[in-house]
Order: structure tokens, then sequence, then C-alpha cells
């Protein structure tokens, strides 16, 4: 018989912190990008007209991990959450299951930390305000990961009024309207991806634009034409073309492989590519488990020091 | 917060009993080949030299599932098991997590139960004796529900002689070698899959054969020539054409789609095929999710009713 523990939410986000989910998810794309980590596809489970859930598999450092993860858009309106689900965690070598963590928490931080990681190997040196269009769970992460990651002050901007102005306060930051929100150094977008918030009109010389919205096919937070002004980067091509951001680009002809560099490729120095003064870097970040094992293994290392209180129950 | 249900396999196996499993198996083929639960295919996450891991979702009857499952061969030498992992059980259409449960109890019913199954629908009405090829955890859980199910006396065979014992002296059955096990009405055959035991030479008019331990590329269990003499059933064509028995008939081009009929085809009338008495059967099962499925679904209805006793945890 199995004894593992069963990590709340509330305890993972007690335990990790912005910095940390910052550096471990650097370490994921890190690793990632030199092929240690490995990452099959992840894979669909459609559930209409609700919504779907998501399998994510990923192995690494000894450890295998599958996230089982829900995007129900239409639970906002039914006072349920949008993304639910758990990690498993087991032992690479063995097979043997190591623990079972909640999974919105380690969405929100590998999320949050992804546009942190991405602000600081894409934006300028002097990068420093930061704009949020949506503040929701994730959105507001990306906040704190970036306020953490010594970003800010920032605009916060929700058509949910009370979202942005709950954010704002938090970080003490403002809010402002979108447009407002689009001119700041560093923005994040963080949308269900109806339309389109990103707009070629609003874009402003050498900034750093990270996607996070995007996250299946059909959604569209920026403007094809924003796309061309930008220098594009990705988590993992083969995500972003399919479901990410960028398969907008793909779809409509204007984006292909070549014009597209891994955030991995960059933080390897596997990538030629250095910034000049005025580009505009535009990240998709789509997602992957490589960053939701990074996390987990953050967690499941403080739980072997005795840095989490969990029930322990028997498989 | 939400809380869930931690369901061990002991507390699995003592609440569904072969009978159970075997109906609700047979509710999964039927529902699954009406089109009525869905299933995407299964994503093996590699983790050589090892094994590998199985993420296997599908839905069904408002419930979704998603089994996280290892197959490490090398395991039995070490001392540990080769199937474990858990599934998670989510509602369909909020996307509620409602219970986590240990998976190599659910693996080995659902196993166990399709091989019933396959005889129940494919065997000659008068046939009885039961060979098993292979007495480990899965063979086990055949035997019993094939017995559950009237068959029998039985063979048991196992390159572990007290493997076979034990098995035989559960159900009041009888130790024989391959060749005899493979002579009987019924014969199953659960074997690592490294060598053939199914021989054309050894064949019987009118017989049944389950084959369930080719579950990935490359595993064998019955000769090219006996497949040949063979009609064909698969549980699912694409898991079996890939990496079930029917694959490597599939490479050698002896087998192709239009000489496989889906189990599920022949449980709804939507195959003209009737059984003539000479005629051998051979049902390749490598595994579906959707019995998994039909499990869990089972499982959650008895922790419901309160007939499973287990730990609520919070995530």
């Amino acid at each position: 018989m199995t004894e593992i523990p069963v990590i709340s939410g509330q305890a993972v986000l007690d335990a990790i912190d912005p910095k940390t989910a910052i550096e471990r998810t650097r370490h994921a794309f890190e690793r990632y990008g030199r092929g240690e980590w490995e990452m099959p596809a992840k894979v669909y489970l459609d559930s209409s007209p609700f919504g779907d859930f998501r399998a994510m598999p990923a192995r690494g450092d000894g450890l295998a991990l599958r996230k089982w993860v829900t995007s129900f858009p239409g639970n906002t309106a039914r006072g349920l959450p949008v993304v639910r689900g758990e990690v498993l965690l087991s032992d690479a070598e063995t097979g043997e299951e190591l623990a079972v963590i909640e999974c919105s928490s380690v969405t929100s931080l590998r999320t949050g930390a992804a546009a942190a990681v991405s602000a600081q190997v894409l934006a300028l040196d002097e990068a420093s305000s930061v704009g949020i269009v949506g503040c929701g769970v994730n959105g507001a992460w990306s906040a704190r990961c970036l306020a953490a990651a010594g970003y800010g002050e920032g605009v916060c901007a929700d058509v949910r009024p009370e979202a942005a102005e709950a954010l704002a306060e938090e970080l003490g930051w403002r809010v402002g309207d979108r447009a407002e929100a689009t001119e700041q150094d560093v923005v994040v977008t963080v949308t269900p991806g109806e339309e389109p918030v990103i707009l070629a009109s609003g874009l402003t010389s050498g900034q750093h634009i990270a996607v996070l919205g995007a996250d299946a096919h059909g959604k569209q937070e920026v403007e094809l034409e924003a796309i061309r002004k930008c220098t594009l980067f990705c988590d993992e091509w083969e995500q972003a073309s399919a479901g990410g951001e960028l398969a907008n680009g793909v779809e409509a002809g204007t984006v292909s492989r070549e014009d597209v560099t891994p955030l991995g490729d960059v933080l390897n120095g596997d990538s030629t590519w250095t910034r000049s003064d005025g580009e505009i870097t535009l990240f998709d970040s789509t997602g992957l488990a490589i960053q939701d094992l990074a996390i987990c293994q953050a967690v499941y290392e403080r739980w072997r020091e005795g840095g989490i209180d969990a029930p322990v129950v028997s498989l």
C-alpha cells in the first residue's frame, strides 16, 4: 500500500512564493530547452458545451507528473472555478506515486511566473511599468510575479472594475482602461480571448508583451496586424502553433516556425537573437506541463523537508 | 475548497465483485460502440529504461475520468508493482473533482471483466473449460471474472509454478502446462508478450482466445500464423492496430481494419457476424479508459450510497 500526501491549493500558495516560482519556472524552460526534461503533447477531452479537460504529462529530474485540469469558461457565470483539477507526482524510476497536489494553485504560479521570466529575458533592461489586461486569477498572479521580479508600478484593466480594483489595491498599483494598460513597458494579457485586446495601433516602441489568454484553438488576444510588428517568442512551438495566440498567424499564413524562437533557446544561449531598442517582443505562453513539474518539484521538496502540513492517505 | 474521497485499492476490490465488473464493462463497450462515451487516444510518457506512464482520459454518463498508470516491467525483479497509479474522477458538467481512486485495482477488474465479456459474446454457447496462460494479477482477475460468469473448471499455467498453484487452489481449478491451457474452450493470455504463447499448431476448433498481454508496441503473444486462422475482434481498432496484439499482423500486412470487428459492434448488433461452430475467435484486449470509467462509476456510486469507507481530503 502506498501512502502519499494530498496537498491543498492553499498549502501550495503558502509554501511557494512568487520568487521561488520564477526561479523554478526558469529552470524548467532551461532544462526543456536542452532536451533534459520531456513533455508529450497535452490531450484534450472535450466536454461540450461546458468546456474541456486537459491531461498534461511531463518528466524530469527523476520525477514524472500528470496534470488533469479543466477549462470550463461557463463556470464563472455559475460561480464555479474555470480551472480546477489536480496533479499526480510520481517517481520516474519506480513509478511510485509521491503526491497529489491541487492544480489551480500550481497553474497560477507557473503561469504568472512564465510572464515574469519572459519579461526578464525579452523586455528592455530599463523596462519598468506594467499593464495587466484581465485581472482574474492568472492575471493577478502574473502581476504578483512581475512585482516580485522588480517590475511596477502597474496599470490594472478589467471589464469587471472590482477585479482591477482589488489587484491594484493589493500591489499599490492603479486602475486604468485597456488602452492605458497596453501602453506600458511590459504588458500581460489574460483575457478569455474572445476579441483582440492588443491592437496594432496601440503598440509602443520597445514594449514587451506576454500573451497568456489563448490556450485553445480559436482564441485571440492580439490583432494579426499587431503580431506582424513584433519579434515572436513562444514557450513551445507545437502548442503555440496549434492552439496558442500564434495559431491565428499560422492560419493566416503570416507566421511560420522560422519566425518564432522558443524561450528556452534564448535562456540557454541557443538563439542568436539580441534585443534592439525599438523592437517589440511578444511571448506566446500556452502553458506547459514542464512548468507544472517545476512548481510541483518545489512543493514536494518543501513537503519532504516538513514545510507543508498535508493529510497522508493510503492508496 | 473541494472535498473528495481517496479510495484505496482494497476498498475498490471489497466493493466491486466480478459480476458487477462484468456488467459495467459490458455497459462501457455498448455505450462506446454507440458513440455515447468518448475516449481520446491514450498518451505515453516514456521513462526509459524503467518503463512508461500512460495518461488515459474518458467521458460518459456525466463523468470524466483520467487514469494515470505505469507499466514498469523491471519492477517485478525489484519487488515493486508493475502497474500502479490512480484515477481522478470528475463531474463532466462542472469539472468538479469527485474522487481519487487507486488504479491497479480498477485495471485488474476491468481487464478481467473484458476477458469474461468477450467470452460471453464470442465463445460457443457450450464453451466451458478455461485455460489461463500467465497467472499474475490480471490473469488471476480474468480467471475470477470467467468463474463468476459460469466458466470453468480451468487450467492455470505460468512459468512461476507458485503463481499457477495459488490461482488453481483459490478457484478449485488445476495446474497445467502451457500446451494444456491453450487447448481449452476459452483461453486467456496475460504474459509479458516477449514470445508467442498461442501457436498455430495448438489451436482447437471452436475455441475463443482473449489476448490481454500485448499493450504496447513490440509485444506478441500469438504467432502470426495463428492469427490468420482466427476471426478477429478488438476493443478499439486504433489502440489494437498501433500497440496491441493485432499490430503485429498489421505490420506483417496480414491484418487490415476490415478483418477486425470491435466488440461493441457485436454487443450492439451493429455487426453482421454470427458464430459458426468450428470458428476460432480471437479478442485483442488492449485496455480502454472507458472500461476504467465504467468501474469507477460503480465505485463512486457505491461510495455515495455509503458502501465504501474512505478518507475525505480537501484540495
